[in-house]
C-alpha cells in the first residue's frame, strides 16, 4: 500500500535525470503547487543519487512557480564523503528551470544520542481543540486534503479576520491517509501552514525565495507539532522560522525561508 | 586606499571564472582559513557577474577544507529577474571543489522601507568595558588582526574556562582598518566570533557544514553588533543563529549554520 504522499513524490530515475508528475492536488490556493511539497519531490529524487539516505540541510532556490503536469529532475553529486553526500538538483518544466537544490544527505540512524538543548517544545490545546480548516476551504487549499493540519485557537485568529499581531503560529500536523512521518514529509510539512504573515495581518501573497531546511533526527511515528514565527518584515520581505517536534519531544527538523510580500 | 577586506577578497574575473588568491591571515587557529571570510571572497566573485548588486540570501556548502593561496572560482548565473539574479559559484584548489555557493542578489537599495518588527536590538556593555581577546590569542586567531571583536563580558566565560553553559555570543564588530561595512562584511561577519558551541562548555573542533545568511538591509556606518546563539545540540550536530544590528538599530543580517562537533 502505498501513501498519497509518496505517490506524489514518486520519481524515475534513468542514468542521474529523473522524471516525475507534479501531482495537481497539493496546492495552496494559487496554480502553483505548494513549495515545501515541490521540496520533498525534488529531495526524494536527488536522495535516490546520494550514498546516504537522510537529507540534512536541503536549501531550495525558487527560480519561477512550476506548474501541475511533467518535470524533469536533473541531479549532481558533488561530494560523497564518508559521513555526508552534497548534492544538487534542478526542477525542470517546458525546458525552464523552476527550483534549484543544493543538499547534504548523511544518516540519521548513525548520529550519537547526545542532546544537550535549550529549546523547549511547544505545548498547544489537544487535537480536537484545535481548528481545522472548513471544506470550503479545503476546497481551495487542495493541499489539506493530504496534511491533516489543527491550529491552535490562539494562533488562527486571522482566518476569522482577527489576526493576533503576533508572529506566530502553531499548529499540529499528520498525513491524512495516516501514513506516519519520514525525514521527506518534515520537508513538506515545514511550508505546509499558511504564512505565519497571515497573523500579523499581511495580506496577499508571500512568495517564497529560498527555504533552508535542517533535518535533526529521524521522527517518530504520530502527530507532529509545527511551530511557525517571523520576526522581521522590512524592505517588503520577512524570514519565516519553522521548527517541527515530533510524538517523543525532540526537536527533528529547523527551517527558514526568505519570503517577499507582494500586494495586495 | 583599498581595505584589507577588499584586498583579501578581490578576484580577477574572465569569462565568468574568477581567480583570487585566499590570504593567509585570516584564520581561527587551524590552517583552514574562516568560513566566513571564504564566504565573502566567493559572493563578492559571484556578484560580478549578477545583474542586480547585493547578495540577499546566500547558502554555502563547506566540502572540503580550503588553504591559503591561488583559487579558482567558477560562476554561473541561473536567472536573471527583475528583482532578483540567482546565482551559483564554486571554489576550487588543486582540482577539488572546496566550497559550493547557491546565491540571490536584489538591490537593498530599492526596497521599500516598511518596518514591522518584533525583534529587539540587543543590548550590549560600551565597546571598552567588553572583553577583547589578549595578543597571544589573536596570534593563533590571526583573523582578529582585521576583525575588531569586543565581546559582552556575560557571554565570554569560556575564554577563562568558565563557559556559562547559555548557548549565546554577542560581540561589537568591526573592520579593524576602520573601513565601513558592507553587504559582504556582513557575510564574514556572521561567522566571526568563537563557536558559540564553547560556551555551552563544548570543546574541540566545530566544522560548518551549511551556512545560510539573509542580508536584510545596507548596514549604516558604525560599529556592528553581533548576537550568535544554539539552541539544539543533539546527534553530534548543532544549529547556530546569528543576528547583526547595525549602528542605527536595523536587523541587517540574520544567518543559520549547522556545524558538526567534533573532538575534543
Amino acid at each position: 500500500m502505498i501513501s498519497e504522499f509518496e505517490r506524489a513524490t514518486a520519481s524515475t530515475l534513468v542514468d542521474g535525470v529523473a522524471t516525475a508528475e507534479i501531482a495537481d492536488s497539493w496546492g495552496t490556493g494559487g496554480p502553483a503547487p505548494n513549495g515545501g511539497y515541490l521540496l520533498a519531490l525534488v529531495t526524494r529524487a536527488l536522495g535516490r543519487v546520494s550514498a546516504h539516505p537522510h537529507p540534512m540541510t536541503v536549501t531550495a532556490h525558487y527560480l519561477r512557480p512550476a506548474a501541475p503536469g511533467p518535470a524533469t529532475i536533473t541531479t549532481e553529486v558533488i561530494r560523497s564523503g564518508r559521513t555526508l553526500t552534497s548534492a544538487q538538483a534542478s526542477l525542470f518544466q517546458d525546458g525552464k528551470e523552476r527550483i534549484r537544490v543544493l543538499a547534504g544527505f548523511g544518516d540519521l540512524e548513525s548520529l550519537p544520542d547526545d542532546v544537550r538543548t535549550s529549546a523547549e517544545p511547544p505545548v498547544l490545546p489537544q487535537v480536537e481543540d484545535c481548528f481545522e480548516a472548513p471544506d470550503s476551504f479545503k476546497r481551495l487549499v487542495t493541499l489539506l486534503g493530504h496534511a491533516d493540519l489543527r491550529v491552535d485557537p490562539a494562533t488562527a485568529g486571522w482566518a476569522a479576520g482577527a489576526p493576533s499581531g503576533r508572529g506566530e503560529m502553531r499548529s499540529w500536523f499528520r498525513l491524512a491517509d495516516g501514513q506516519e512521518p519520514d525525514p521527506c514529509t518534515l520537508l513538506f510539512a515545514v511550508d505546509a501552514l499558511p504564512p505565519v504573515a497571515f497573523e500579523m495581518g499581511v495580506q496577499g501573497w508571500v512568495p517564497t525565495l529560498e527555504l533552508t531546511v535542517h533535518v535533526r533526527a529521524l521522527p517518530a511515528p504520530g502527530w507532529l507539532r509545527v511551530v511557525a514565527s517571523t520576526r522581521n518584515l522590512a524592505g517588503g520581505h520577512l524570514e519565516e522560522d519553522v521548527e517541527i517536534w515530533d510524538s517523543k519531544d525532540r526537536l527533528v527538523a529547523q527551517s527558514r525561508q526568505l519570503a517577499r510580500v507582494v500586494g495586495p
